[in-house]
């Protein structure tokens, strides 16, 4: 990251300080566009920044809108981002969790609950970057692969934003993330097959006079949209009083959330916006879809794909395409790669809705799941500050706690109640 | 109001600027306890203040919290009330709504968005301050009688500062308000019978030595829960840049809640903090039970009870505690209070869904449903500021919405996609 002086990020125009996209495996530039592969090696391209120093300080961001906004100066969007149609998501809880802290044995943990989101998951912050590149680009539909969540934050940013969209998702999704996906008028299109299917569909599409002309969130726009992420990292800096977290664990699904905050933290370091503390992190997978932690365990660079089987359908990416990465950065910062099992994934749910009143969706019974693994293991640092992030909501996969109904029904009388022995 | 020079709110104990419960019928005042009604005629009590000119300002407001503890110097709570375990709800959007004002033909209109919410509704803002008040009396154990979203507000915030919980619902609720009011590990007792039951019920309990221990957050904890409400009025009229909108829309349940924010309103009046401007309240109920547009459309001053039907379950109160106050307030604003039907509240979910990206439960369907017939009718002026509120989830009403899926499932082939005739 080159930190020049060039003009301040408010005025570089339609992407503020980002200045090109960058091959992450040779470097290679190329002009800001509708392209997510070097053209040389087919490396991921990845937003570059030339970033003015002193122009975003810790003054400013507390100055700035209360959401994801207050760090447009470090993201590719235009500096008046915030009076454009868009969620307008984050500044999430970052949720003490002491009564959780206190049965795991830990002095200090939070929950980053990112179920605060308008659609309740994390992923309206990635989509609210590529929003703002299909405007500047001229797209008129969005359109995703999703594994259920992104399909509704798509869905909900179109409609705000006045786009067509048409999202494309497996079937057999839970009911919540079905419906929400379509209730905002888009079109959306189940795919016989896994996730793995429907992106290799999308790939095909893209090169398609059908979809040529649409903005694929995660595909062609993937550059913009993985930068939203960073945002989980500026946040969870700022509300820990601008001190990076000791551990964090992390769902991986493509991967792209994880290396994103590891982005977001190297960066607030380079400007001086943290201190340069060493900080440990963690990826979390479910164990039925797991080809990160699986190739983690074997000590592989390479991630071998699987068949997805795992209630944590969110995270069910068979073929993760940022996992070489993740193992990376988990070996860079001294942390790891691991999954847990479906009925841990449930019982965690639990576990964090009594201690925290946080519900979680599958995705944070992974996390909170891992967490616990990490600790009966040893590995946590029980006296460092550690973060666990909920990035999506229990009322998306009811299924996963459906044996959580009423204790009893009754006639409406005090003999009635005193007799179903609950008092 | 009294405003009289005392102790700054900061320094004034476990209720901060509030001294006295004080009777909306007869003006007789109590001790701040854990009591409802007035001894002497048996009308409700409510939370009286003594605030300190000067205390509140806006820039101490916007040095505050992110979420309602911003406002905590004109709430009955101590001044130490962000560090205590608690849900922390508020400062929820108000999306600006210009693709829905421009098909409705409003020049200014906004959705306040209350499913941002932790569990999800406007009942966090409301149980927040309960829990507070259940502290400070040493209550154990909290509950409630609740349509649904109380019942989960309830159960989070109680697994979150440590207390127990037993909440009692009606029979045959949406499944996400009963599994999201279980997951959390308190006790969720159905009762066969409608709300008006369970509501009965609770009085019975709270005399009897196996509830008098509890403290009900809508019963012996209600002037304090009613309290909450005025945190929406406090947040619209600081995102309006401190102004009072000129027409709202508020969903009726008990009442409790359009009461209330007209309480804060009118509280914002006498501290200097806004402008004195004319607003007008419009109350919200499905046709399926209005008893209290039933009673404004024949110029009624009583409120006739009336047996629910409507999938409104959220708003479905036959005998609306604070119906009559409603009745006052519209009169005296110059608003109405106005009822739709099903069919109405189902086609407005989509229509907000579609035009804003925000997906409401049934309740946000009635009070865009009540826009919209107030438009229809010429009772709204067009060129007025306006407000809607959502204060709930449409994740948590999906059945509303069911006929929202999928618009077709396909292999995952270009031909099959371009043979299903969506492009
Ligand atoms: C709730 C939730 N958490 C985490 C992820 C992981 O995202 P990524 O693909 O960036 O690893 C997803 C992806 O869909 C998700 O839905
Ligand atoms: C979503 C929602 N909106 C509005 C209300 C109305 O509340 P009140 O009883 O204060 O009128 C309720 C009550 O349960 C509710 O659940
Ligand atoms: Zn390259
Ligand atoms: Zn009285």
């Amino acid at each position: 990251m080159a930190l020049t002086a060039t003009e301040p990020a408010a005025s570089t125009g339609s992407f503020g300080p980002a200045t090109a996209l960058s091959c992450r495996e040779c470097g290679q530039r190329v002009e800001l566009g509708p392209t997510f592969a070097c053209e040389f090696c087919f490396g991921p391209l990845e937003v570059a920044y030339d970033f003015t120093p002193g122009a975003v300080t810790r003054e400013s961001i507390a100055r700035g809108p209360k959401n994801i906004w207050r760090y447009a100066g470090l993201l590719p969007v235009p500096a008046d981002v915030a009076d454009l149609p868009n969620m307008n998501p984050g500044l999430t809880p970052l949720v003490r969790a002491d009564r959780l802290a206190a049965e795991l044995g830990l002095r200090s943990l939070h929950v980053k609950d990112d179920s605060a989101n308008p659609t309740h998951s994390f992923k309206d912050r990635v989509v609210a970057m590529a929003v703002e590149a299909a405007r500047t680009f001229g797209f008129r539909t969005l359109s995703c692969s999703s594994t259920g969540n992104l399909a509704g934050a798509v869905g909900a940013a179109a409609a705000r934003a006045g786009f067509e969209s048409c999202v494309f998702i497996p079937a057999g999704l839970e009911e919540g993330k079905v419906v929400m996906a379509a209730v905002y008028g888009g079109k959306v299109v189940a795919i016989d097959g896994n996730y793995d299917d429907v992106n290799r569909f999308c790939s095909e599409l893209i090169g398609d006079p059908a979809g040529e002309d649409w903005g694929f969130v995660n595909v062609n726009l993937r550059p913009y949209y993985g930068e939203g992420s960073k945002t989980l990292a500026y946040e969870i800096a700022e509300q820990l009083g601008w001190r990076l977290p000791e551990q964090i664990i992390i769902p991986i699904a493509s991967g792209s959330q994880l290396t994103k905050i590891d982005k977001g933290f190297q960066e607030l370091i380079a400007l001086g916006l943290v201190e340069d503390r060493p900080y440990r992190i963690f990826g979390a997978q479910a164990t039925g879809c797991s080809p990160v932690a699986r190739a983690w365990e074997a000590g592989h660079d390479v991630i071998q794909p699987v068949k997805p089987d795992t209630i944590a359908k969110s995270l069910a990416i068979g073929n993760p395409a940022d996992g070489p990465y993740v193992l990376d950065i988990c070996r860079r910062t001294g942390g790891s790669v691991v999954h847990v099992g479906d009925d841990a994934i449930v019982d965690s749910i639990k576990l964090l809705a009594r201690t925290e009143g946080v519900f979680a969706e599958t995705a944070g019974g992974v996390t909170t799941g891992v967490l616990r693994a990490l600790v009966a293991d040893g590995v946590l640092d029980p006296e460092a500050s550690t973060v666990v992030l909920n990035t999506g909501d229990g009322l998306k996969t009811l299924n996963a706690v459906a044996d959580s109904g009423v204790t009893a029904t009754i006639k409406p009388s005090l003999d009635a109640f005193k007799g179903a022995g609950l008092v």
